[in-house]
């Protein structure tokens, strides 16, 4: 059962983080706490599940990549910090609970998404936490990612989406915002697997291609459960994109047509891994979990 | 005559960041334009030269490593950038021009800092641009920047700066907010140019020793120099740290003992240089010049 699997992962990457994280009662405490408090909010833990899935796929090393799996999940924590501060989207919620800056406060908000990247590079460049891996594939697999979250990545994909706030947006515009702010970051979990797993390049292709169907997909799913789930499944206000009249594939195509969207890109996504044999079946079920939240 | 050596290393930084810094019509233009703003608001560049002259004393590579101290000056706008934002020190003017939030608006000031830090990394992994130097030594650079700048290092410092405005501070929390907040990327940005340069631990101990008193002395020089500079000279609004009841060396201990308190570290730190040849006399002019600022 994928289900399974996930919960196992998820149970692995969790402890992981509460060892590898700074203990919640270092000095400064304030900016420990905040950034406990966000890293352990209740997050499915995907992105560092498929590290460690795509490394599972070309017979890499999967435990002992873990530390650049958490730096991929931090992150991710801090995106969403910082996303939701007032000058950003301005969000009280998240996954159910008060946001960070609504528990700690802007500045420490700001302070620990800021903390949260700088640690999630210290995590993923700490050669004594994985000394199986060698160098070389560590620093390219850092210096991808880097670039996947920077300013031509993640970062850009989150101002524009800013900036098309109440706007009306065409189809490529859409998909720019979602491909950068959520797609990059996904394509490039999955590519580090296979980097730091030393695979080959026809390996990585496959990955990339992977990646990229996965990524794209993902936002949609999330746009679509983001009108028709409700808040205990989703753990965020339900129909807060239209209420801060945010553009989604479901508001440009309607709830339909995007299904038959993501589904689309699923199933091409899998094709790509017939490349692949039995070792890729981890990645198989979660693409396939993916589309299955939307029935 | 160091302020010889000092304009052309600005310079050469300079132009280094020209090249590597995402040219400024880059899409999207409004977050790349408000990286450059501040990227090139006139900084001095020390950081970035301290690296380099590290590698110079230690007898590397100084050109090769320019991309690594391109991050580091990177890092330290970012840090600039979200600390002048309203919800921590809400700062109008910094070297002399509006604050980037002030110039762009929060939400592009705060992902245009995430996206520097982020930027530094991919620079500072760019084995492609550092061809000549060992990914051991890259690598080890890296993390140790990253812990340098983190929740135990500047962030840190940044964290009990803001919480102790406004209060009483005793000599050994105002330490503890300099070292961190200045102290540690100064030290860090020396021992950086030794790890590169593949020095001996000997030489990196040594590096270390004058990098503690010179990131201290510095912070205590800049505090004087809000006190008793003009703002022209240090191109922010001169007595904004009274104005914003922080801390500060002169607050605590007066001008002529924090004088001295300045003085001495700088002369320890020379002192620890002695176990260099002429290879470290930049380090050791770049010192003296520090301290020269406050006559």
């Amino acid at each position: 059962m994928i289900s399974d699997y996930l919960n196992e992962m998820k149970e692995g990457v969790d402890k992981a983080l509460e060892r590898y994280l700074l203990p919640s009662d270092r000095y400064p405490q304030n900016l420990i706490k905040s950034m406990h408090y966000s890293v352990f909010a209740g997050g499915k833990r995907l992105r560092p599940i498929l590290v460690l899935a795509a490394a599972e796929a070309t017979n890499g090393p999967v435990k002992q990549i873990m530390p650049f799996a958490l730096g991929v999940e931090l992150i991710h924590t801090y995106t969403l910090i910082h996303d939701d501060l007032p000058a950003l989207d301005n969000d009280d919620l998240r996954r159910g609970k008060p946001t960070n800056h609504r528990a700690f406060g802007e500045a420490a908000a700001i302070l620990a998404g800021d903390a949260l990247q700088t640690y999630a590079f210290q995590l993923m460049t700490d050669t004594k936490l994985m000394k199986e891996i060698p160098t070389e594939a560590i620093l390219r697999a850092v210096h991808e990612l880097s670039q996947a979250v920077g300013p031509l990545g993640t970062i850009g994909g989150q101002l524009v989406d800013l900036q098309s706030e109440g706007k009306q947006i065409d189809a490529p515009l859409l998909e720019y915002i979602h491909i950068h702010k959520t797609g990059c970051l996904i394509r490039a979990s999955i590519r580090s697997g296979g980097i730091l797993s030393q695979c080959t390049e026809k390996d990585l292709d496959t990955l990339t291609h992977f990646g990229e169907n996965i990524g794209l997909a993902f936002q949609i799913i999330d746009d679509i459960l983001d009108v028709v789930g409700d808040q205990a499944v989703i753990g965020k206000d339900s129909k807060s994109d239209i209420k801060s009249r945010k553009a989604t594939y479901p508001a440009l195509l309607g709830i339909e047509e995007s299904k038959k969207r993501a589904k689309n890109l699923i199933d091409d996504g899998i094709g790509y891994l017939d490349h692949f044999d039995s070792s890729a079946n981890h990645l198989r079920e979660i693409a396939l979990y993916f589309i299955s939240r939307t029935h």
